[in-house]
């Protein structure tokens, strides 16, 4: 007869199997001036089950700073770690650190104030967890905020990199043995509502529409599809929207939809995508918006045509549920929809809500990888 | 003693005095091959009290047509009226009708085609609207939506208007004895929770860029703060959104906002205005929403550098609340925030709800104006 004890520990084996055989998923301490290691120690600390499986690649010095910020009775534990896989058997409740910065170079950071220090630490953190990303050694990476000045700030190699997206893609490149060119990447941002995957990003609007391109919207077609299509586990219904107001009509206010974003559009629909476009920008975010069950969205990602026309929608109803994706990569990285908010840094009072969702994404996004591998 | 029916009397006297004290609204048929004059039956039967004293600047044959096809069991009965004000009489869930175009002219309009004849009976009414409010004799104007190329093959003089609000523009300026030039007009979209008002509308987004224009720019936040804090009785507080993302940057994304916006925004505090910019375009749309209790808007109103700009937002949640207002002229002027469905028109099917939302509008509008006055 078997015994109700060991009956007990089958189920909870089976329960943490899977968590288990899965890889632990790297928190990057983002620049320590910023809200990055409080909101990381507030999200360990407010929701441990979502957290499970996680460990924060960064400085354990700084890591007991924010965790006495965000609970200052009784200290939130830490545990030191040795490898990223020893995260896998951290309790509940206890923020796993693995020190990845030099801690012998490290100083105080003050908040709120760029520092060189604080970008180099930030910058080295995410270095390190591309590469364990690369290795396989974590499933995917999660990144907190750096400040792009303080990164700029930390000298090279650090400067050369506009900010964490750059920095990735260059360890991509390095990892396999491409030109930094020959791995495009994207920046895509999810809320529960809406996917959008932007064309351009961190450049003048004029400059967007210059460089505005057939073939560089056709790959962008191509990463979202595969990217989004991994997610869903089927071929993902992808709109394009228009440049110009109500997407040109008919050339009166523009050519650019006649001239590239259509022919892009039916190139991508001869390689199979089910994508529709130009679409009027002011009712295509609209049309997507997924809010059941009043709202079905019509489309499962909208590729923006500018930084501004894809943001001002995903972020519409509040930045806390927002995720930024970077896709492209041969790892996965998420990241929360918001910056190092210096004013709130060191006051414990920043929302963990969309680093949560950036962790929820990442375990999503490897849990397809892992299938599709 | 004071009999119960005198009494009874009393009270219905003083919740209608208000009313007919009033002057009624002008609801125009718009392309009567689109979804204008079935919206317009829509509203009057599914919201009479909404609709009290409103009229149909319009046609009595195409409005019977109407209302057969939103109400085929039991037509609604329409009530020819000679003049604006006998709509104040009209009982209700009968849709008053003025003869605006001259019907000796009609000819079937068939659904869903552009023509000519349905052009012009638009600009018609839109023209006669708008003189009756020039003259005092309705308080607002709403405009069912027009089709803008059955106006420009409708020939002179509709084809010298791009829409409904250079039409409109052109009847103010005659009125007022002024170059069309001297009567600057706004495009303002609202909904419940977000009012913008554009810098430009129907132009490429490249033109949007090369026309930012500080003095316009100081003249829109001139129009808006005056047109806003009207319906609030208060100073509004106003948003200027940058142009490029993160509103430039400091520069690093561009040039206009150092150059041309915050100029105008300072120009604009001189002048007493509580303005508050270049916001970056991302995230001054989600600080305005106003979503009660949760989320109270930190601005009345966002000054969007360019149609989408604002449009994405306000739109987001949904069309169907949407509003155009017209700020600028000597009139009360709403539309729905759609336009003629052409695919829609003759089912039956399409949402009176903007009709609707803009009607409310008008009425909010003109009894701020008439306090003003």
């Amino acid at each position: 007869m078997p015994r109700r004890g060991h009956n007990l520990g089958h189920i909870e084996n089976r329960m943490t199997q899977p968590l288990l055989r899965q890889l632990p998923i790297a928190i990057t301490l983002g620049d320590p001036a910023g809200i990055g290691p409080e909101i990381i120690a507030k999200a360990f600390l407010q929701a441990p089950q979502a957290l499970a499986g996680c460990f924060v690649a960064g400085d354990v010095a700084l890591m007991r700073r924010a965790a006495a910020l965000v609970c200052p009775a009784v200290p939130l534990p830490l545990a030191r770690i040795a490898a990223p896989q020893d995260a896998l058997a951290a309790p509940p409740r206890c923020v796993p650190v693995l020190q990845v910065v030099d801690g012998a170079r490290r100083c105080v950071v003050p908040f709120g104030q760029i520092s060189a220090e604080a970008g180099r630490m930030a910058g080295e953190c995410a270095r390190w967890a591309a590469r364990a990303a690369l290795r396989g050694e974590v499933a995917a990476l999660v990144t907190a905020p750096l400040h792009k000045e303080a990164l700029a700030a930390a000298g090279a190699p650090w400067d050369a990199f506009a900010g964490h997206t750059e920095l990735l893609q260059a360890e991509a490149a390095a990892f396999l043995g491409q030109p930094v060119e020959q791995v495009p990447v994207r920046m895509m941002l999810a809320s529960p509502q809406l996917r959008t995957v932007l064309e351009s990003v961190h450049v003048p609007l004029r400059a967007a529409i210059d460089t505005l391109d057939a073939a560089h919207i056709v790959q962008t077609l191509q990463i979202a599809h595969a990217a989004v299509g991994g997610m869903l586990g089927r071929a993902p219904r992808v709109a394009v929207a228009g440049l110009n107001p109500h997407a040109g009509e008919g050339g009166r206010f523009g050519s650019e939809e006649r001239e590239i974003i259509a022919p892009a559009v039916a190139r991508a629909r001869q390689l199979g995508i089910d994508v529709h476009g130009p679409i009027a920008p002011d009712t295509v975010f609209m049309r997507a918006r997924h809010a059941p069950p009043d709202k079905p969205g019509e489309f499962d990602v909208v590729v923006a045509m500018y930084h501004d026309q894809g943001l001002i929608a995903v972020k519409y109803l509040g930045v806390e549920h927002g995720v930024n994706v970077t896709l492209g990569l041969p790892l996965v990285r998420t990241s929360p929809d918001h910056g190092t908010a210096f004013d709130l840094a060191g006051t414990g009072q920043a929302s963990a809500a969309s680093l949560l969702a950036a962790v929820a994404m990442a375990r999503q996004l490897s849990a397809a990888a892992a299938v599709a591998a």
